[in-house]
């Protein structure tokens, strides 16, 4: 039975929620599929994820790996193939909660970066799961800068091979997934040295763990890096090489090659080796950072409409939190964002299939404005949705600290992101970048891609709205970002202009512009997240309840942008105060119309109560017995008390040696 | 051996770390009781903290039993008290890692709350273990709103007790630290019934586990209340009651007491209770904030002059990252919050103990400023502090997501104390009441507390800044903020008043400023903590060293205020766009002033390697070796892999039912 006071948010819903579900999942043939998917999933048992908040680092792995064995069987069975549409389902059904992924990384990157020959030798092996890979890039102290990479590869001619070597401590390979404890292969990237000379970093296909008997190969030290905030799940993993040699034959050659007499051949181009970096960046926005994002709203939102506290009327009984304004104002904008990066992960996705289709055709042209967009988008979606998560859990109080409310491991999972495939600071610095050189482009009249013209037009000016109610014009706040994103982006490029003119070197210039140029990127991408909203919603007309909600949504996600950043529109008076009053006026009406539709419009994306793995979010809001249930099934309840005997008795029998 | 990164950054300090050190500790003399007792807590192996990133919940409240047992032993062999002089540097020492914390609330509430007979006969027993206590207030459905409790306490006249009832799953008390495994008798807060009536709720004394072999209670039923973010060493139980009855004796009768003939008497003045909860928020903010925020700064700069990455200068060694200028604005403000932070705190603790004086002498005046305070500067210290420890810890990478680095669990907890002892903005809300109301005083001619009477004075004006050296100065920065404070009171004031005028009913008009009210009272109490800061320096003038890097420190807190929440100074032209520029430079040349020093600043916290407990922490800076060799006592290193003669050899050897 559903808990009342969440049914009833229900019967009021002012759209077809199975429409919107449909709608978000690019059509209901898919939403169809989908739902498929998960059934099968979850109606099978090894897949459960319900003691996963009781298991230690080592339950987590070994049952991370049984899933993983047991997909295989699984796809095997249902006819689903990685490529097919099924797979984006499988990994939401899972929550990602398997082992192997970095095997798919060495199958990826050995596709990208092997020769016809070793792809030939090398994939149908990984695929048949007769080895196990992982991907070893990233060292102790050496990360983002790639070229700083310590570990040595040093090509011995007499007897064909490379000898790989970790030369100190912090060229120890570090954070690998898969490594720690499963895999058997890996690539290792190390700096390239034939007769002594560097040739920079390359990558090698190296064997660490004998196939029979698992155990370490002669001059490999590896293990497992510790305890994480997250990722328990994962054998993250350390690997030390002491002169370990490997074939000619396993340096991957697509882009360069050792000859057998030593002389080092460049061939094809790289270029496309940067695309593959720049689509895992848009890859991960929507299972690591706009899934989550929605799974905490759901969980926050249901449980903001079953607990109740304090009064708002005298007399009346204690009111349901997501009728305070202050509840309001932290979860709505939240779920404003969900939306938001839902569909500009679409607007991201056309952009990179057509640049493919570009590139394919050996156009390259399109790959600078893609790397910059996939650098600061990827940046500024997993902080935001950081963010935005961490506001989740804390808007439900107690119970969100707990780790049944799922919000927890959401939170620690998504902040990862923030770090992973690129540093989110220096992505936005390689998105300013991208931006400093059009705007200087565009300001002598040269062409830039598409998505930046905009900075060929910055002028000043002033906001045309006059009541708060020109605030829910697109085209008023639109207009406001651009000239904001626009006005921050040109700023910057004055002053580093300046600060070069004066003498300064211009590398201390741009270090002295970095705080402001990171704060451009951020501008940039958020001014594009609020155009394609509000192009997205125009486009929706014929379906009018969605629509008119979308159009709402769209409208806070806009107006909380100012409001919270509300310096940036005010600074050269773009905006004046007394508008910024009429944005503040506006943005808190909104809260309290979408508040009607809050639960509906977390309902429509549909998450199984499996998939939230939630005491407080679940369909029906059974809360507190849920949490009742649940915890009653803590380990730490169903084991002796540990400090009873030992501690607790003595003490209190008063026979310890006298206090 | 001392990283050389690390230690060439201590010989340029620009003042005596030794001497910092001693003022921030309040004098040399109480330097060295620290000293004293963290060197006798770290040379006992029983205290010590080495495996806490690798234990089960079970294994760390068993340790934290354990500790707290033979705390008691360690300080009557040492002669320190509960309520010496040392007890806070035990806490520190400990980094509140023992179990019976909440056994000392138990005692505090009857000391409080209970009769001389009742202290009499319980405290003895509780001081020495006979019982362990445990405060049992929040439901599992009710929390911050008090007459909510659900819990019922009918007297019976017949037997002269009172029967004791959990009526629905929503009344199960919830949270209480060391009752979910520990504790034999609980206060309990419930409604009191007699003859039919309730009289709202009272603290009663209860029994829950035996003396004799620990088991429940008839009519008990207990537990742990599951895994959380953090809290591991603590067993926070639920606990639910059938018809438990507990003698009329039990209820803790300073203020009410039922007679035997069922007669409710209420005696003496419960100010003073409040008083009590006021004093506890505003304890917390050094141990719970200020403390693990200094760690956070200590483990998060001194890493950041051992990384190095990328190129600063083209052919020069890679650069120390707090080099970069994105690094400095990450870490500095934090820093300068932390030291921000410390002297409000000191601020605090001087007005409280003021308003203990008066209260003594029955002048209850202060009592409404106390709580205000209290309850904004928790507010604005835990939240504040949450977020910078969480820049500290993104701030790192990699390696800041790493448990060995210490900063997810300073991150862990630090966020419960947003929540706990009273919900952030449940609290602001609270200061921003009592703002109003001296704000609506001041107005109209009646005396206000000291600390408000800025509202008196509330005019239109511009900053007088002329260049950007001006913002270098306390007055006009602690000016801006006085002004900035003082309009969001008095214009959120005049909305409550014109939504009041214009029929709006009381609450509802409340309730529709509730956001804006929440910032008010941010404003005010970010305000006091500026100005005091500025004060703090001010008074220093003798130590000139100190005094100066202080006041780079006081001017870079008040300027990142200024820059991160341009908006509220912008909005009614009191900085314009170009003073803001002004705020800016100036704000980004004090980061590139203060980097010389971060070390030594830090280092001036004077926390030992133990205390820290952090991989990347440490005094020597050998992050990478300590990484390294912490990693590999991981237990999943040690145990044979669970997952290989399961899952990895049949899958490998191609053994498993044929995919």
């Amino acid at each position: 039975s559903v808990n009342p006071d969440l049914a009833s948010e229900r019967q009021t819903a002012s759209f077809s929620v199975e429409k919107l579900t449909a709608w978000l999942d690019g059509g209901a043939e898919h939403t169809q599929l989908r739902r498929a998917v998960v059934e099968a999933i979850e109606r099978d048992p090894v897949f459960s994820r319900e003691n996963q908040y009781f298991q230690s680092q080592n339950e987590r792995y070994e049952e991370a790996v049984k899933k993983a064995v047991h997909l295989q069987k699984k796809m095997h069975e249902m006819g689903w193939t990685e490529n097919g549409p099924e797979f984006k389902y499988i990994y939401r059904a899972l929550s990602g909660d398997i082992a192997f992924l970095l095997h798919r990384i060495f199958i990826r990157s050995i596709s990208v970066l092997g020769s016809d020959k070793q792809i030939a030798k090398w994939i149908p092996l990984a695929t048949r799961y007769q080895l196990i890979g992982s991907y070893a890039q990233t060292e102790l102290g050496h990360g983002t800068y790639l070229q700083g990479l310590k570990t040595t590869a040093v090509f011995d001619i007499t007897t064909q091979e490379f000898i790989l070597n970790t030369p100190n401590i912090s060229a120890i390979k570090w954070w690998p997934g898969d490594m720690g404890r499963s895999a058997t292969h890996t690539v290792v990237f190390a700096q390239l040295y034939i007769h002594g000379k560097c040739y920079g970093v390359h990558p090698f296909i190296v064997q660490i763990r004998s196939l029979q008997d698992h155990s370490l190969c002669p001059g490999i030290a590896a293990g497992d890096i510790g305890p994480k905030m997250n990722f328990q799940h994962t054998d993250n993993g350390y690997l030390l090489l002491q002169n370990v040699r490997v074939p000619r034959e396993n340096m991957l050659s697509k882009f360069c090659e050792v000859q057998p007499d030593g002389t080092y051949v460049r061939q094809g181009s790289q270029k496309i080796n940067y695309f593959t970096m720049t689509t895992v960046r848009i890859s991960l926005i929507s299972d690591e950072v706009v899934i989550p994002l929605m799974k905490a709203c759901t969980i926050a939102i249901r449980y903001s409409v079953v607990r109740r506290q304090s009064k708002l009327k005298p007399g009346e009984q204690e009111a349901k939190i997501l009728d305070y304004q202050t509840q309001q104002e932290k979860l709505l904008p939240q779920l404003a964002a969900a939306y938001a990066f839902h569909f500009i992960n679409n607007y991201l996705q056309e952009l990179f299939n057509r640049g493919y289709r570009e590139i394919q055709r050996k156009n390259f042209n399109m790959l600078p404005e893609l790397h910059a967009f996939s650098s600061g988008f990827k940046a500024m979606v997993t902080q935001y949705g950081t963010s935005a998560v961490e506001i989740c859990l804390r808007a439900c109080g107690g119970h969100g600290y707990s780790l049944l409310s799922g919000l927890p491991s959401l939170y620690t999972k998504i902040l990862a992101s923030c770090i992973y495939e690129g540093e989110n600071t220096i992505l936005l610095l390689q998105t300013a970048r991208f931006l400093i050189k059009c705007f200087t482009a565009a300001s002598t009249g040269q062409p830039v891609p598409p998505s930046v013209t905009y900075l060929a037009a910055v002028t000043p000016g002033k906001c045309p709205a006059k009541t708060k109610l020109d605030f829910l014009s697109p085209d008023i706040y639109t207009e406001a970002y651009q000239h904001m994103a626009a006005r921050l982006i040109s700023s910057t490029a004055a002053k580093l202009h300046d600060l070069i003119q004066s003498g300064v070197k211009k590398h201390d210039a741009w270090n002295q512009c970095t705080v402001q140029l990171v704060q451009a990127a951020k501008a940039h991408c958020h001014y594009i997240t609020v155009k394609n909203f509000a192009e997205t919603v125009e486009k929706l007309e014929t379906q009018a309840g969605i629509q008119k909600i979308m159009k709402h949504l769209c409208d806070l996600f806009a107006l909380h942008g100012i409001f919270s950043n509300a310096g940036v529109f005010l600074h050269d008076g773009y905006i004046s105060g007394a508008q910024m009053d009429m944005v503040t006026a506006s943005y808190l009406d909104l809260l309290a119309v979408i508040r009607k539709d809050a639960v509906p419009l977390v309902d429509a994306f549909d998450f199984t109560d499996k998939t939230l793995n939630s005491a407080l979010g679940s369909y029906d809001g059974q809360v507190y017995q849920r949490l009742y249930e649940w915890a009653q099934k803590s380990p730490t309840n169903k084991q002796t008390n540990p400090a009873y005997k030992k501690y607790l008795k003595p003490l209190l029998h008063n026979t310890l040696s006298k206090l």
